[in-house]
């Protein structure tokens, strides 16, 4: 798989946990945006695995979804 | 703990990380940086906690530490 494919991969992973953590907690979008602080149209484009985002950033998400950074990237298990 | 504070503490905890995992592999920054394809001052400032690195970046951090993202966060419990 080419470097970028592999990139791509990997974020539409994370975007694809990260919206069903939020379905299990049961937050909207803008609800989740909310509570990080941030605008809600980012999350949309994390879930679409549009975006590289920033350790920081991932955090404050873990955090408002009641999860942490390391179960996050449990299911990224990419080599 | 102001939210910077923390945002420095976390940095930080991830950047010991990373300096543990490169001496366990035996590998110096110098070395670390070329199997990542990234400047070995990259690699300085990751380890002290000075930059707000991306996901990608980092995967390939994990990669090259024979490591994942997430034992890399397994140590950042930070709530």
């Amino acid at each position: 798989m080419k470097k970028l494919a592999k990139e791509k991969a990997l974020l539409k992973k994370l975007g694809n946990k990260i919206r069903e953590l939020r379905a299990s907690v049961g937050l909207s979008q803008e609800e989740l945006a909310e509570k990080v602080g941030i605008h809600r149209t980012y999350i949309g484009s994390v879930e679409r695995g549009e975006r590289n985002v920033s350790i920081i950033n991932m955090f404050y998400i873990a955090r408002s979804l009641n999860s942490s950074l390391s179960e996050l990237f449990e299911s990224i298990n990419e080599q």
